[in-house]
This record gives structure tokens, C-alpha cells and sequence, in this order.
């Protein structure tokens, strides 16, 4: 059981709830373990921007015909570009007992959930409605509608969280906590019986010879 | 969400797989965190058992009247004796946020299962069939004919495992490990989403008044 797949983390929370912040700390605290989804996508790259570490940038023909080979996990269209999911990577990574974490939206994660069940969905909140705006003011750097829209956009997105497995309070400075809280969560997830096939195939064999009568 | 309700956990594996250590480990690690279910019999005490802390010693007449008024989790009948796991105990622990181990067998694991889906499974297995035999002919206590039976029997609940939740690995000399890894799977579970009804609700309030249009 040790030595086996890595495990599919979606991560999701509301904007402004420091999902970004904790997944950082996740990956930092338990680099051997787990590594981020690299979404490809058809936009022009912006300054700094690395192929194959921010993003996979490619030709929309390229990501069309991608999408006909069904080799995105989910993929959808923003303001007249492609963003996608490319599942070599994935599958890769997870091959290789790694657990990869996608940062996506949450009707890409449902998307996901509904073809790979197996998908772990956690949803990142902060205690309160109150604690969230306060978070979005306190950055100082967004206006007024932003902020609103931000709040707004969050009301849609809480009839969503049931549809998660897990959910994660991510409190006022304590994102090793959470970090950690996480990390628990998909530990306990690579016990799930459902993994333990060839255990269980290993000790039915052993066993065997047991059987009263044999 | 940290002032929740405990979780019921049953703990089952072979005989021999070291489950007994295993939940005193767990229990004497996180002793405010955990109580170990006590069964009612109608078997007559043994030598230095106490009532209310080995068993609840009850006649016989007293405990069909309770499978009647369905005071008990489970319940069966063995050598003309009624064992039973009371409710009362049980729910209430859980309601002081206290989790609750069960350490009972697979059949009746799978009836409490039933009729509470939250209950959760977790099967102690040691790594092989050769470690488990080398666990029960180790002791040195047991006949041949008692070893061959155990492991007969274990030979046919290798077939339940895949009912179960969670599989954990309990390796030799690594009971602290395996300990460690059911409460990390008790605390990934406080985390499902099922449980996240009461915050899900006060989310929903406090971002009501940024719905759009409103």
C-alpha cells in the first residue's frame, strides 16, 4: 500500500479565502509528495511566463484536436481562450505515487469528480461570511466592485460546497494547520479500501490453503 | 466545526492481527479523544469484571426487552449468551464530541454500517498471510488445532474486506504508526462534507445580502 498511486486532489475555496497561500504551504512542507496540475492554455503567455511551468501554451488548433483526443481531465473557454487540464500529466505524476492538487474552479472540479470518482474534492473556507470580506478589504488593493462581485460570486458558489467530500476551515494565520489539515485528509484517502485491491487479492491467496475442507 | 460530533468507528481484523494492542495504543494516545464501546451481555461476570466498565452485565429478560425497544446498535446471540452494542452509550459519547471504537466482528460491523452509513469501517490487517500466522503461532499459547481454525476463519473474512472503508497495514512493530494512522483517518473524516451542514448554513446566511440583484 505504500508504494501506491498518488492520489487526485481538487482544491477549491472561494476567492479571497487563501487557497493560494495554503497549497504553497502544502507543497513546500511535502515537496516528495505532491506536485500542481499545469493547465495548458491557447492565451498569449505574459511577461516571466515559462511553457511547461506556469502553463502549457498552445496553438488553439493544437488544443482542439487535444480536445477531440479526450486528452483533457476537464477544459473550458474564457474570454475567447482555451484552458485545460492535460491528463499525461496528470496520470504521470499520479503513476509515480505523487498526489497531484488542481487548482480549479468549481464546475471544473465537478466536471472532473463526475468522470474520475476517485477524485478527492476539498472545498477551503474561512469560519465566516464576516472573516471572508474582511479578508478581500484587507488586501487594500481591489475596489469596491471588485470586492462586491468577489462576495457575490462566493453566495453562488456556497450551494456548491455539499457536493464536496471535504471541508476545510482555513483560519486567520493558520495556514500551517490547514496545510496540514489537508495533507491528513489525502493520507487517510490512500487507505480507502478501494485501493487495497492487490492486498487483498495477496492475502485471499495466502490464505487459501486455509479454507476448511481444502 | 471543531466542537462537532465524534465519530463511530469499527475497528475489526484477524484474530491475531494485534487489534487489541492497537486500540489500546490509539486509546491511550488520544485518551480525550476516544472511548472504547462496552457491550452488554447476559453472560454471567468472569472473575474481576466489573459492571459498566468490562461489560453492562444484564438478565436475560432485560435485554430481549431492549432488542425490542431497539436500545442496541447490533446484537447477536452466541452460546446461548446475547452480546449487544447499547445505543445510549454510544450516542452520547459521540454527542460530547467524543469518538467511539467498536471492536466488533465483521457481521456485525456490516449490520451497523447499515443502519448508520456514517459509521466507519476500518479493517487491521497485518502485511501478509505468512505475518499473520507467524503473529499466531508466535504466541506460543495456542494449540495447532486452534491456529489452523483462525486461520480458516480468517481465510473467509478476507472476503468482507472490500465492505470495509478503510484498510490500514499494521506492521510489525509499528503499532504506534498504525495507531497514528486511524486517528488521522478519524480526523480526515470530521472533515467530510456531510458533517459541514451547520457552517455551510451560516455561510449561506452571511453571504445572502451579496447575491446579485438584491
Amino acid at each position: 500500500m505504500n508504494d501506491q498511486k498518488g492520489i487526485l486532489a481538487v482544491i477549491s475555496g472561494f476567492s479571497g479565502a487563501g487557497k493560494g497561500t495554503l497549497v504553497k504551504e502544502l507543497l513546500t512542507r511535502h515537496e516528495q509528495e505532491y506536485c500542481l496540475s499545469i493547465s495548458a492554455t491557447t492565451r498569449i503567455p505574459r511577461e516571466g511566463e515559462v511553457d511547461g511551468q506556469h502553463y502549457f501554451f498552445l496553438d488553439k488548433s493544437v488544443f482542439e484536436q487535444r480536445i477531440q483526443e479526450e486528452r483533457f481531465l476537464e477544459h473550458a473557454c474564457y474570454v475567447d481562450n482555451y484552458y485545460g487540464t492535460p491528463k499525461d500529466f496528470v496520470f504521470n505524476k499520479l503513476s509515480q505515487g505523487i498526489s497531484v492538487i488542481l487548482e480549479i474552479e468549481m464546475q471544473g472540479a465537478l466536471k472532473v469528480k463526475e468522470r474520475y470518482p476517485e477524485t478527492v474534492l476539498i472545498f477551503v473556507t474561512p469560519p465566516t461570511a464576516e472573516e471572508l470580506e474582511a479578508r478581500l478589504r484587507g488586501r487594500g488593493t481591489e475596489t469596491e466592485e471588485v470586492i462586491l462581485s468577489r462576495l457575490s460570486r462566493a453566495s453562488e458558489e456556497v450551494t456548491y460546497m455539499d457536493k464536496y467530500d471535504y471541508i476545510v476551515l482555513n483560519e486567520n494565520g493558520k495556514v500551517v494547520e490547514c496545510a496540514e489539515d489537508i495533507h491528513q485528509i489525502i493520507e487517510a484517502e490512500k487507505r480507502k479500501a478501494v485501493y487495497g485491491g492487490e492486498l487483498v487479492e495477496q492475502l485471499t491467496e495466502g490464505l487459501a490453503a486455509y479454507k476448511k475442507g481444502e
